[in-house]
């Protein structure tokens, strides 16, 4: 059965990676499936077809047959659950490798969204300036303890997972800030993601949509 | 085996059901699997042998035989594929019920978190008063899309599952807030989840463990 995704018709990020198809291209490249991808408007978004398919009127969705999902990690864990490479076999290593899929989105992720929040959302409020180091100290906080249970390690939990795939691409939103500079072992550890040739593939497929166009918003 | 989760030795909530362990111990209950509970005081849950456990120094963690399992959303995860009760068989129903899971959890509580950050950690800052309402609003958008989304049913997608069980608990965390309230359709959603017998069994043991001591913090 075809499986098609939703992006941005114009990503925010203008091509960067940051929109979060990049995570489901990224899994379905690691997985080998192929995909179809259904380009859709900040308008489409808000309108009753689009919210059909995910309430929050978001991107990415993910069709396939009968099969209608939304949410980025649900849909990452589907594509890791029924394809080799992105789950290890051993019962106990694959519930831990899920683990980091959620620590990745309800712990690391959370703060991250408020420094992006305070930055795009609040950047021109008068407590900005005040208030941003409090922010960027609470993600520097959840980091700190990431880079010391990471270590010297490649990934999380022995071979790379779809654990190591959802933390990468929370990470990355982090690149332009600096912070993640500060944590050299999370700073290389980022980088081995974006080494893989799957992500290359996922990079490059979301920046052809977005190049030549301006960013969205 | 035995399970064996951690909770805090002094909650912060005093009891209020808001630790996460309430979350697990729910779906304990809803599997039907008896538990035992070792309780952590603050300074324990930053030394090495916890941070063993769960690399952010929180709770509950999760054992049972050779598992150590960290994050609630996996835990919680772990019961629900193991034993009936919360995840639907039909394959396309149960990945519908873990995109709510992870919705809960990544769409749905980052707005709460922040929220709860600009009360408990920016509640004296001078620009709190003024601030407030903003994230607030964020917070409104996702419950209104959520109350569309939910309109009458009695669950998010046929009957309870582990994203239901989820979706409560952590609009739970907005009980005091007052903002539930103006979503009718969600405060009747909570609302039957905490009527639910499971629900109340797990809210009662982390009560008894609370009561009587003062909060923590």
């Amino acid at each position: 059965m075809t499986i098609v995704i939703t992006a941005f018709e114009r990503s925010p990020d203008g091509g960067k990676g940051l929109a979060r198809d990049t995570r489901v291209r990224w899994a379905l490249e690691e997985a080998g499936q192929p995909y179809e991808v259904r380009l859709v408007s900040f308008r489409a978004m808000k309108e009753p077809a689009h919210l059909g398919l995910h309430p929050f009127g978001q991107i990415p969705t993910y069709e396939e047959g009968d099969l209608a999902l939304f949410e980025t990690g649900a849909i990452v864990f589907h594509i890791a659950e029924r394809h080799a490479g992105l789950l290890p076999d051993d019962a106990n290593a694959r519930a831990r490798a899920i683990a980091w899929m959620f620590a990745a989105l309800n712990t690391v992720e959370p703060p991250i969204l408020e420094l992006a929040n305070a930055r795009l959302l609040e950047g021109d409020q008068p407590w900005s300036k005040e208030r941003l180091p409090l922010v960027e100290d609470r993600v520097r906080n959840r980091l700190g303890q990431l880079s010391a249970r990471l270590s010297a390690a490649d990934w999380l939990d022995g071979a790379f997972s779809a654990g190591d795939l959802m933390m990468v691409s929370v990470l990355l939103r982090l690149k332009s800030s600096g912070i993640l500079d500060e944590f050299p072992n999370l700073a290389a550890y980022v980088a081995r993601g974006e080494a893989r040739p799957a992500y290359r593939r996922a990079f490059a497929a979301q920046l052809a949509i977005n190049a030549g166009k301006p960013p969205a918003g």
